[in-house]
């Protein structure tokens, strides 16, 4: 019998055999899959979800993790035992009865949601949406009571599913900076802006956009031989070891949604791209949570991509694919892409008010989920904070307010912060590749982007999950996640438009 | 407890959803996945394939099928126990150590063959090539003993993987005629046709030639909402219900091979689509074997495709699409795709040279595996046959000759007689359909193939594996399999090229 550590290696290597499938699978139902194949897709990708839990859930592995966990051989190995026991924890702790009825639950909820959200049906949504949130109060409680010293409050515990590592207590923390700091900045930003900007107008060939978007893509490290980019209705990143699949969505009418995308799913790519090999087909090799895996995604869009010297380098390459570009001055398509303007939904929302939208939700779901807040009460209570954080109301519009967003509707509480951490660690990490980097911009205006890929390599993508989130950050930047970056961040290139 | 019949069904759904996932993972490693994501991909692939061969093998089912068989219910029960059993049981009679060896003696000789193959190495092919036909034998009398009372020998056993219900005893009968008339027919038509067949010349553009694929497939009754067409290096197809994939492949100095090509995969993918869905998920709900799916391919390329009728009625279209096409009429177009000469390879034969690269195949596997040819001697009596049959020599030329297909490479011993029997069925069941229908060339001429395509549900798509194969045929025309009807077809259409 082999020792337990190397039985635990070879069992995580049978699930991540069964999650490439299922990665895979999933993949091709929202890019390639015909309609009519979407029963068969569903029933086959249920079948192997269950062969994934059950396998996951095989009491013999408890046993195993008991046995590792007791006489760990080296630092890594009781590193990589850890995260092996938190999937496993975390896949037994709620009773199965309760698994299923919120799956029941969250799938009837969603499908009915998006004729309800096309119809303003917030009577109508309310029934199912009080069952998936009582159902997820009691797998927050469940999940809380597993590791009882770990998460103070029931909402905690689904924010580690996502966030593992960010405590909501740091979370409301730097949220309450923001809250401060974020709505004069928008207002100043916005007066500054006005009259400066203008839409794209002009026809831009789709076509040509894809062989755009390849360019772009392979710029920023993107290899072709490892990953495909297709197409999608809302532009994704998966895949597995040396197979990185990303998402773009074109229009005739723009050009620059599509490039922001692109940018942003090849940051993805690129963390799960650079993630270590060593440790692949473990817990411990893959990404660390979604409040990094956005940091890089966004570090990719917002800091290498929508610069003024990358730009300044990418635009002769827009003009030349996009005839219709050529109206538009590197200045004018950098001043049209960060265009501020407070608007109801989040997913269309710029970088300076989208905290504001994930705030609003937070602190909706985390009262949700804690108990301290009723479904019934939702759509005034939004009402009231995107009122008080960006001057709109949604009243009567529950289309447009709480009835915008998917992830509620099949319970997936804890999810929203991870992109303003996100965007907060992204100009955190930025702001210390600068400081070792004085010629950044030199390098960014030459479109070499090979410094920061490599830092990023080194600080991020080869550390796994061998380090916690606050860790991570801590190494790589000399402090948890500080809103102060950001803000400066915003300054720097809202209202002195430097670069 | 449910009866036993209804456990047998949900172990089977299960197993069907492990293989529709097995399905698409092997057509987005031949389609869509890029060179790096290979070791994964496998790895997923092995895995899958193991827990699918577990749960098809669990003893637990055995006892079941035991019990099944002993009470069916209604006759179609019976006949759905009956191709469950014949599943189990080919999973069953192999030892695993057997299953294994072949396994990676295949794997090693394929991948080596492929190089081998491009430096004419027959030596070298020889070493790995005498272990797989040591395992094939192997395994051929494992099989046959597990049911001796239906295998006369070896090799039979092996055949039923791919046509079963058509014995060798039958298959040599067929064989022996095709091999008297053939050869004289061959020297015939080429004489006939010397002089007036052309090249196609001139640039076909790609993108043109996808768009005039997917017209014909639409033509020939492939609906894209339950489909797809892309491409890969061989054309194939496979899918599951709703979902059905074939690929083409283009090249720009010739537009005749992909539509060919997407005609033949249509007809694949038709009779998957007719499938009775009553019976999906079940062995019984299956395509009957390769023999009579074949039928279905060349029966959709040659005798609806090909026919004088049809093109004259789809050449507009070809001319639409593509300009260098006007240079050719529709009876030239006609012409030079069905042009006759003999030559050393199988894949680029014409369909009258093509059964006797069968024949030669089959008469040397079968010996090899029936213990009566030794792997050493293959070189020779290839050579032998091909100048017997063809006329023509592969001395010394073992790339072209006897290192030519991939099928030999990892014992998959058994399969091409499949090929020149669906061509025989293709005739046969086209036959008999004109037989009722004497409005066919006029039906044709409008390109209206709907009366085709109903009889064809009617007598084979919606008969899944309630009958056996020669069953099959013999209900649709009247009699077993029949090689006049072919060689008719054959004077008919290179002889009197009256369609």
């Amino acid at each position: 019998m082999d020792a337990p550590y190397k039985q635990l290696e070879d069992h995580f290597q049978r699930l991540s055999h069964v999650a490439h499938a299922l990665t895979f699978l999933q993949w091709d139902q929202l890019v390639m899959m015909p309609p009519r194949g979407n029963e068969a897709r569903s029933e086959a990708i249920a079948e192997l979800s269950s062969i994934y839990h059950d396998t996951l859930t095989d009491p013999a592995l408890g046993d195993l993790l008991e046995k590792a966990r007791s006489h760990p051989e080296t630092a890594e190995q009781s590193a990589s035992v850890s995260e092996m026991d938190r999937e496993y924890r975390w896949a037994t702790c709620i009773p199965t009865d309760l698994v299923k009825a919120k799956s029941l639950a969250g799938s009837k909820c969603e499908h009915q949601w998006r004729s309800q959200r096309q119809n303003n049906d917030w009577a109508g949504f309310l029934v199912n949406f009080k069952e998936v949130v009582n159902l997820s109060r009691e797998e927050a409680q469940a999940r809380q009571s597993c590791r009882p010293d770990q998460f103070f409050t029931p909402y905690d515990a689904l924010l580690d599913l996502y966030c593992t590592g960010d405590s909501s207590d740091m979370i409301s923390g730097i949220f309450t900076t923001l809250k401060k700091n974020l709505p004069p900045l928008v207002s100043e930003v916005v007066s500054k802006q006005a009259g400066r900007t203008r839409l794209f107008k002009g026809q831009f060939i789709i076509e040509s956009q894809r062989q755009l978007n390849r360019k772009l893509a392979t710029l920023l490290g993107f290899d072709f031989e490892a990953g495909r980019i297709d197409e999608s209705s809302h532009p994704f990143s998966t895949g597995d070891v040396g197979d990185h699949r990303i998402t773009s969505r074109y229009r005739e009418s723009d050009f620059i949604d599509a490039l922001k995308a692109t940018a942003h799913e090849t940051g993805h790519a690129a963390y799960e791209g650079g993630l270590p090999q060593k440790w692949k087909h473990k817990p411990l090799g893959q990404a660390r949570n979604m409040s990094i895996h956005e940091s890089q995604s966004l570090l990719f869009e917002k800091q290498i991509f929508l610069t003024k010297p990358f730009l300044n380098y990418f635009t002769p390459t827009i003009h030349a694919h996009l005839e219709a570009s050529r109206d538009y001055s590197c200045e004018q398509i950098w001043l049209n892409s960060i265009k501020v303007s407070p608007s109801l939904i989040r997913v269309e929302a710029d970088e300076v008010c989208y905290p504001l939208h994930v705030i609003l939700r937070y602190e909706i779901e985390s009262a949700l989920i804690n108990g301290t807040m009723e479904a019934a009460d939702l759509p005034e209570v939004w009402d009231d904070k995107i009122q008080n954080y960006l001057g709109l109301s949604t009243a009567g519009n529950f289309r447009d307010g709480c009835l915008q967003d998917i992830h509620w509707t099949d319970g997936s509480f804890g999810y929203f912060p991870a992109y303003t951490l996100g965007a907060l660690n992204a100009a955190q990490l930025f702001s210390a590749f600068r400081d070792q980097h004085g010629d950044w911009q030199e390098m960014l205006s030459k479109g070499d982007i090979s410094p920061i890929l490599n830092w990023l390599e080194e600080h991020i993508w080869s550390k796994g999950r061998l380090l916690d989130s606050q860790e991570l950050i801590v190494k790589a930047t000399g402090e948890p996640t500080n809103p102060g970056y950001f803000i400066d961040y915003v300054k720097t290139r809202y209202l002195q438009e430097s670069y």
